[in-house]
């Protein structure tokens, strides 16, 4: 057995140097869909989570094109080891369709970001990139009650980020996508909770306190700006939720012309707490 | 900016305290099929391999019922940055038909353990589990040339050690399986190539040399013998195909009455090489 024994202990020592991450056949899984995925950040938070918790677990990135994302999606959720989802851009919309039940705020915009397995094998939805959008701002000394917002974008994340702002006191919103059909209908779902604040339009309110890039513009070198900063208030904050590059052309210009900026990487890492509720990680 | 650039160094500890296991966007995904996952020694040996060429890719458990195996696998290979899978029970025949591409191997036995998707988005099967079963004999100072080998179990791993064996010179093999026309078709199989040397048998060949599990019976605690050790020659050895236990209750009797043994794990070891020139790992 003296060959069985050296490997073994081979793989204990593999085990070890990996802190954490080793990965063994007793390992569950969790996946962050999307398409690109090479800019997501959440493998490196939640598995330091995981790491610090004890939990023997693994989130790895999924990169799944729209077209092959129902297919894709309905294989995966085979998979018996597989515990979650987390979504980002573009399907966290898509995805609303593969949960059995969804939380408040995904049922009211249509979108989640995180799907979990129950224990009887039926799959919650839920979006928390609107109160991890929010908490960033708190923590950032930004305050939300009582403000202005301009939103631009109504996809999965901004329909999150929507919401999650009035329902903390914002005193108005308008939202702007590059389909007015779009923008439209979301103000509309907003106005029958909150009566009255949100609004679609053609371009930021000028009087607006903060103006959101919630596009993937930003993302890939070369984007155009998602919105003309010309025109915009004085003392006004440029909010990008994109987070690689961390310091998108949107934010280097808004900084260069004097507005305050907000970067994106706070709306993930408000969340993981919010993800370790939801996924019930001791 | 601030917070944005704290929580990158946070990111950059993180991957920098998992040693080359640090899951970013970038990573490429390997998966492990199989029902049960939780003994597969995979995931330990190859995420060390990765580690130690610098390979952004990760190894992953993926456990699938047979009954659900082709959705899952379709719905898998859509995973645009999933480059391969390795393959265990009971999966080694039923993959055979997701592979666009057969190697030899696979081929003539039916079974693959392996499968890689090409640059043209076609997949390519093949078998290692017997070139690794007899490389670990033959590392271990166990001739297989001019010896009579009795398989117990044509599944998926035994039907490639059977081909292996014969390719590298046994005198002779006797094939038991609980299901006597699985292993006439698989001796009829092997007689294509290797006429006269392959048989179906009831049991264990009593003059066998050496006595090989490749069946299930000892992955779980209270399995019963896969054969009973009666009968055989002194002198002759037992081996088992099974990783975890590293000493299953059938090595562990048969070494009490004398017999030689042989450990599971050396098969998956030398299929480690196999799997690095397969897979393309530079």
């Amino acid at each position: 057995m003296e060959t069985t024994l050296r490997a073994a202990d081979d793989a204990d020592r593999c085990r070890g140097a990996t802190s954490g991450l080793g990965i063994s056949g007793r390992t569950r899984l969790f996946a962050v869909l999307g398409a690109p995925v090479a800019q997501v950040m959440a493998p490196a938070m939640m598995n330091r989570l995981f790491a610090e918790h004890g939990v023997d677990a693994v989130l790895v990135p999924v990169e799944v094109s729209p077209g092959d994302l129902d297919a894709a999606v309905d294989g995966m959720k085979r998979i018996g080891n597989l515990d979650g989802f987390l979504v980002t851009v573009p399907h966290k919309l898509a995805l609303c369709r593969h949960a059995d039940h969804l939380g408040d705020a995904a049922r009211l915009i249509g979108s989640v970001n995180a799907m979990r397995r129950e224990a009887d094998g039926s799959w919650s939805g839920d979006n928390f990139d609107g109160e991890g959008f929010v908490r960033g701002l708190l923590g950032a000394d930004r305050p939300v009650a009582g403000k202005r917002f301009s939103l631009i974008g109504a996809g999965g994340a901004g329909v999150s980020i929507a919401a999650a702002v009035l329902q903390a006191g914002a005193a108005g919103l308008a939202i702007v996508d590059i389909d007015p059909s779009r923008a439209e209908a979301l103000a509309a779902r907003l106005d029958t909770r909150w009566p009255g604040l949100a609004r679609a339009a053609a371009g930021p309110d000028p009087a607006s306190d903060m103006v959101v890039n919630a596009t993937p513009l930003g993302l890939r070198d070369g984007d155009p700006l998602p919105f003309a900063l010309d025109g915009l208030r004085p003392g006004a904050t440029i909010a990008d939720i994109i987070m690689k590059p961390a310091e998108t052309r949107l934010l280097r210009e808004a900084a260069a012309r004097g507005f305050g900026t907000h970067p994106g990487l706070p709306m993930l890492s408000e969340q993981i707490p919010l993800y370790r509720e939801f996924f019930r990680i001791p």
